[in-house]
């Protein structure tokens, strides 16, 4: 058997969640608990009664990469031909890192604290990679400058989630611009960012940065999954400009084929009603408002909210985040992810979903508080 | 970037069909023409208005892989835990040729003439492989004895689609039986055998042969892409026995998380209705009854048809089944693939599918005929 499979440890967050007992508060969803918009599945399901759920060509339906494209209008790939379509974001990122780095010289650089997906991915395929880590005494904003401090001559990709699972942290357009002229300015063969963007529609500041904006060597990844509470419908893409988009086209081809069709018709009829891809952000603006209140009457020490639906707290006591969590699940009818599965830098701290109704957000953080 | 993926050609298979004119008659086509059973699509789109579009975890809802292993209920893995539902037959295979072999020892072995995906795969991780040539002048029979002759001592996974695809031949019974006694019967650790099948539902003979009956190392991969004409709908799965399934669940679970929660939602309502998984199989009973005679009468060679949906017939002149292919769909109106795309043995032939309307089959016949 392939040796890098059986060296990846299983995930913490499912050890977590199989604890959990009837009954508790869970605040470590990692999905939304809106229902999605039905009229999209039934357009789809009328479609698929006249046209079959067919194969599409491996970069998914052209018509939709050009809605997709026109969407985000992003410089030098704003064209259906720089979309492929793929089975989530999870299949995005993968074949991202898979394909930009080469296992035997690159390095791929994670911006922590991060989603443990990356570096498992880059475990998955034998290619090095290092963390650079964002601090915690500055409540992990993005620090550009740190960044591309950390950068060396075997970097070739550096991973940023903006807005972040798990830290809410949304990087500025100031922290967009800043990283793309210290790429742009550095000698050598360009350095690739990867923005995993999926929590785009779910941001409460003004001034989110997206690096496709300022660098051209940037490759975005998106889906449906939370701004149209789609998680299980599995539509993602990358964007990507014309050096690389056909090698990650090509290893898509390989992997998966085609994103699902049925699903490719249902963000088909998203894209093409204005609005409908942030149809559901107000509910979240909305309970950001209010977990915000709940927060700073906890007396916990928390990450401010820029975007995503996540807030990590403070332990008040100790720095354990596993034994905290495993205490929660275990005996005080809480689930919530312990932080030291997304980095070093949040070992002390845990992640809480707030998706869950309020009175469940104020009472999942009273009995944090206690412990 | 990553070598291997630049290194990897382009698709024969789509230059051939990117040329195809206006009113072509294509026998290129890999899908069936029908249409797929929309009471299914509706059903799941009735329950996704109840219960949203959520993750499953990852190796896919347990009620539908219940229900999975409960249909074929092959020996060691008739139960739900042995079943990771994927993104279509084309990630079940790839998770078991990336999981199950290490690329810095173990070798594939692709019985031949096969479907090129197989080969690209492990090219794309860096995992030798060799072919095992099924004879022309058996017409590409399943020849145990010749399988088993060509392990060495890399081989690990022996991939073996049945049935074929391109030859639409199909493993007996007592050729899997012998396979099976072949590989118990040598010493060492155990060679997997993956079995692909696809088309299982389309078979036209009275005796196929499934390894998985008689030996525990084997792997099936499957989908409803061709039984129930759903290739967009991108809902395959692996059966594997205790020894790998764990391990192919995880990779799985890091390259796309989940298959899609809406197509596990159709699978499942098939699979709950008796005969709804080889409803369709007397269309293509029929049809082949009619191809037969269409291929009898043309005076062309052809490989008999014991399943799937191809036939592939002897050029009349010259073995160049590239140039012959490049002729028929630029001036004679056919889309056709060219034989060598599924190996050395197959140069010499062509590969057509018959699921177009039958006089098409024959006026396709009539003019390769002619050529």
């Amino acid at each position: 058997m392939n040796p890098r499979v059986n060296a990846i440890e299983p995930s913490l967050i499912r050890t977590i969640a199989a604890k959990k007992k009837p009954g508790s508060i869970d605040l470590g969803l990692g999905e939304p608990t809106l229902l999605p918009q039905q009229r999209f599945i039934e357009a789809a399901t009328r479609w698929a009664a006249e046209h079959g759920v067919r194969y599409t060509v491996n970069a998914g339906d052209p018509a939709l990469r050009e809605r997709i494209a026109a969407h985000y209008a992003y410089p030098g790939m704003s064209d259906g031909r720089h979309v492929c379509v793929m089975t989530g974001s999870q299949e995005a990122v993968y074949v991202a890192i898979k394909t930009l780095l080469d296992p035997a010289k690159d390095e791929l650089l994670v911006v922590d604290p991060a989603f443990p997906a990356y570096a498992k991915m880059a475990q998955l395929e034998g290619i090095p990679y290092r963390h650079v880590h964002m601090r915690a005494d500055a409540d992990f904003r993005y620090d550009a400058d740190a960044i591309l401090d950390t950068i060396d001559r075997a970097t070739r990709v550096i991973v940023v989630a903006s807005p972040a699972n798990p830290t809410g942290r949304v990087l500025r357009d100031a922290d967009a611009r800043r990283l793309a002229e210290g790429l742009l300015a550095r000698p050598g063969p360009p350095i690739w960012v990867l923005q995993d963007e999926i929590y785009r529609e779910l941001t409460y500041i003004d001034d989110p940065g997206y690096i496709a904006q300022y660098y051209p060597h940037t490759i975005v990844a998106n889906s449906l999954s939370k701004s149209n509470a789609l998680t299980g419908m599995r539509i993602g893409w990358l964007l990507a400009p014309d050096a690389a988009i056909a090698s990650l086209i090509k290893t898509h081809a390989w992997i998966t084929s085609t994103a699902s069709a049925f699903g490719q018709r249902v963000a088909y009829e998203i894209f093409g009603e204005p609005g409908a891809i942030t149809e559901q952000s107000a509910w979240y603006r909305a309970q950001h408002a209010r977990v915000t209140e709940v927060l700073d009457a906890s007396g916990l020490r928390y990450v401010p909210i820029d975007g995503a639906f996540y807030v990590c707290v403070k332990l008040p006591h100790g720095d354990d985040s596993l034994a905290a969590a495993l205490d929660l699940v275990e005996n005080r009818g809480v689930v919530a992810i312990p932080g030291r599965i997304f980095g070093d830098s949040l070992e002390g701290w845990l992640r809480l979903s707030w998706v869950a109704p309020i009175e469940d957000v104020e009472e999942g953080l009273r009995r944090i508080a206690a412990i």
